[in-house]
């Protein structure tokens, strides 16, 4: 039913299927891996009114499995991209997973999904970074980002006239800031 | 041997094949695609010292094709994701597909993997725009520029003492810059 790919690897089509509507996959090496696509392989589609919930699950330094939440498929939007490099500082969150007890390896993450209703999804919030709809404006986001800070930096300008007398503070001319 | 996927869309598993070493996959609604995954399946590797180029292909203005190169897959990396949104003002780049004369519909773009040796793969220059890999160093990337410019900036940095007399030019405080 599901496909995971780990971007530079072979596909997976085959999850460990853990309980009724639960599905996992294997992540070896999941700290070289920065990109993963997880998506349905369109034999078989969600029952009506249900949908999956993505998790990634990784070890911590103790070991103990930490799940978050990275998105969902459904059959109206059947795969999506997940950037996870980003995300094994971060905290763990709620997730159906809890009785499996999956056996942790320290190199080896998952990606669980599960099989629930739409309405349950739709309360449930994923992990910003995840998303790698996020970075689609990289440039955009840089130049506003530019340009907050042009805008914060003017706001402390000063001419000659107005210094207090502090000979020691270095000063930038503002001009600088502009044409970088 | 191929499989496409739009983030997003359902994955496509079977390719037109315009020749003997090349696939073609069709991409409809291509104007709201951001990222297409690139992979083998996994059944049939890449004969020994072979791999593919992926092309992206879209109709200009005038309904002529368009290509550009977007990247590689081998047996070493057989999968790779690729950023589309943003290569729609690109030039064109030299490409296999020329005597393909694939039919171009305004709304409907395609990915072509050609089969050909890996030293002629390694000469070909992919559009850069195209990698997703470039966005997976997001955070070290913003802070290292912020860094950069922190450090160009600086080096303009004047004490009062040493300011040339000109109280019309805007200054800004250099720990404004650095707290920032």
């Amino acid at each position: 039913m599901f496909g995971c790919l780990v971007a530079g690897r072979l596909v997976q089509a085959a999850p460990q299927q853990v309980a009724e509507d639960k599905f996992v996959f294997d992540l070896p090496d999941y700290e070289n891996i920065n990109h993963v696509v997880v998506f349905m392989l369109g034999t078989i589609p969600f029952p009506d009114g249900m949908g999956g919930s993505v998790y990634f699950c990784y070890p911590d330094q103790n070991g103990m499995a930490v799940w978050q939440l990275l998105g969902f498929v459904t059959n109206e939007k059947p795969s999506a991209i997940f950037k996870i490099s980003g995300l094994k500082s971060g905290k763990g969150s709620q997730h159906p997973f809890g009785a499996m007890n999956l056996p942790q390896t320290p190199t080896v993450a998952q990606i669980g999904i599960s099989v629930e209703l739409l309405e349950n999804l739709a309360q449930q919030t994923p992990v910003a970074s995840a998303a790698v709809s996020s970075v689609d404006s990289f440039t955009e986001f840089t130049q506003k980002m530019l340009d907050n800070f042009y805008n914060f930096a003017s706001s402390f300008a000063v001419t000659q006239a107005q210094m207090t007398p502090n000979p020691s503070e270095a000063f930038i001319p503002a001009n600088v800031v502009l044409k970088w």
